[in-house]
């Protein structure tokens, strides 16, 4: 599993990103005895208030970067928007890196990322490159309408991304969208969209939890029940997809996969996410080992723990000023409340989660 | 509740100590949302590397507690020995303090402690209380021997107290022990020792766990299984005797009740601890909300969580070396593994504990 792991307690975790992804992680690690140093730009983050240190710089910065190598025995991040370079420069520097970069590049560029689905063996909507006007009209004509034109690199939560009506406005969708590099996508006939949360340990051993259901609104996840009603097929569907993924990524930690369920029972990958996700938050609850300290294990080389469910779980987002009705929701029994520590409520914002428990 | 509670996610909660609990405390307390402040005289304590911001400076220094009571909105404490005047003074400077001062008083001297748990109609061990050799030679002559010498003040884990095997050696035993008030205890003649973990909330309600029972080493907690076996009456005494405590005190937040049993059925009241508990470490893996979490909603004025156990929890402590079986104990499916981030493992300090889990 490569020199120093498993990492022995009292070891450091350095980890890219400062919002509640990291902050989660954060908690997770100091429980199994791990220190934790940040990196971001962001004074005064969520993560930071958790962790022993905090390195105040852009994720490119050399400076940082040299430092955080310095300090840490092992760097993971919370979002897969890292810079390539960055995890390149912290290699370099001879920090281990997990997930790998490859992951990272797989999934921060959507025809990436659907080219190595395919030859991984897994299915997904049709889709073509755009790189230009032209190849847009002729991706439509392909693909055909309605499709959805989304740019290859930084959309998420809905955003960088514009239904193509008719194929005869391909290219203006390609130019609102700013004219950078593209995919069209067919859209998913899906009946359900559900995810599976994954680890992948040092030694290549998996850890796969159940499947979660999951519901958007205005492309922000809102909820997500879990373990969804499955039929072993769908089950062992799922479990084979994230097989794939992890072992041809030569995956360490853990990663996030969308599907789709279709109507005939097939499931397609929607995207992955090599970090721990959202919808992987009613693990937190609902499984003796959650998704944090599963991630915190496999990247410091640790056995993977156990991911059955130990009861059924409804996690809800709380966006905004929803937040505000935590004192609500401490009163309900049923109801666990996680909140990220985030000054200001924007509209939309991501403040918190909770998870209300029921018996499986 | 007191103007300002329940406080608003976001509020800052101050922790007067360093060590394990103070972690754990934070730990929960972030998750809920709130920021935490240690004072400790420690540097690099396992507390402050989960926290925002660490204040160093002993207990009773004026500069430090000032500050303490600055950026905090409430304070509460991981340890019983805190100075009374540092109570005194933080509430001086507008900082509320919780459990009270009185609870503080009552725990840091074995006197008071078992007069008052008389005064609230909870039954104790026979005592005197012994100030001078003279004293002691009456005490013994009172209590009979063999009868349990301890410094009043300061002692735990063992530490502090003495055998009186002949009534004529009190006098020697009392010097042995400093020459310091002292008290002179009946042994208890107890088929199990207990504890019950308990908490009152800000508006008088209560939430207490199920027993534990508890086994110790050496005068050092070894281990704790809970739910522990109990008769409906049993029960029924601990939660009595755990509201006449909490109710006397008017107290705010979670305390540790350690309890005898006798081979009638009954139970004595063995010792306070106004604080989260050893003994309630099974909650964190054995209970919807865990006795940290307990704490932070009871000083920060929110609703209490339910107590009931999910699972049958067996607590062992990890003293010394024996955290340095991690990875044996990681690979266990059924054990959740907790480590404090000491830097040093003496011969018997508490590294961490795990819980191993099974089915209720």
């Amino acid at each position: 599993m490569g020199p120093g792991f498993p990492l022995a307690p009292g070891a450091t975790i350095g980890v890219l990103g400062g919002g509640q992804l990291g902050r989660m992680l954060a908690l997770a690690a100091a429980r199994l005895g791990f220190d934790v140093v940040i990196l971001t730009p962001e004074l005064d983050a969520p993560a930071s208030r958790v962790a022993r240190e905090t390195v105040i710089a852009p994720f490119d910065d050399p400076d940082g970067l040299a430092r955080l190598a310095d300090l840490c025995d092992v760097i993971t991040y919370e979002f897969e928007n890292v810079p390539a370079a960055a995890v390149e420069r912290l290699k370099a520097l001879g920090a281990p890196v997990a997930p790998s970069g490859l992951a990272l590049a797989v999934a921060q560029d959507r025809v990436a990322e659907k080219t190595f689905l395919n030859e991984a063996g897994v299915r997904t909507v049709a889709f073509a490159q755009v790189d230009s006007g032209e190849d847009a009209l002729e991706a439509a004509a392909q693909i055909g309408v309605p499709s959805l034109m989304k740019t290859r690199r930084e959309g998420y939560d809905g955003k960088g991304q514009k239904w193509v009506e008719h194929a005869a406005d391909a290219a203006a969708v390609f130019e609102a969208l700013g004219g950078v590099p593209c995919i069209l996508e067919a859209p998913a006939d899906f009946v359900r969209e559900l995810s599976v949360i994954a680890a992948r340990g040092r030694v290549g051993e998996l850890a796969i939890y159940p499947l979660g259901e999951n519901h958007h609104e205005g492309g922000v996840l809102r909820r997500t029940v879990a373990p969804a009603p499955a039929s072993p097929d769908l089950a062992a569907q799922a479990e084979r997809i994230a097989a794939q993924i992890l072992g041809r990524l030569d995956y360490v930690g853990v990663i996030g996969i969308e599907l789709f369920e279709l109507a005939d029972g097939r499931l397609l990958a929607n995207e992955i996410a090599p970090r721990v996700h959202n919808t992987g938050h009613w693990t937190q609850d609902g499984c003796e080992v959650c998704q944090f300290e599963q991630h915190i294990r496999a990247v410091a080389g640790w056995p993977l723990g156990p991911t059955q469910a130990r009861a059924h779980v409804e996690m809800l987002n709380l966006l905004g000023d929803e937040a505000g009705a935590w004192a609500r929701l401490a009163a309900e029994p049923e109801t666990r409340l996680h909140l990220y520590g985030k000054r200001e409520a924007k509209p939309g914002r991501k403040m918190g989660h909770i998870n209300r428990l029921s018996a499986i």
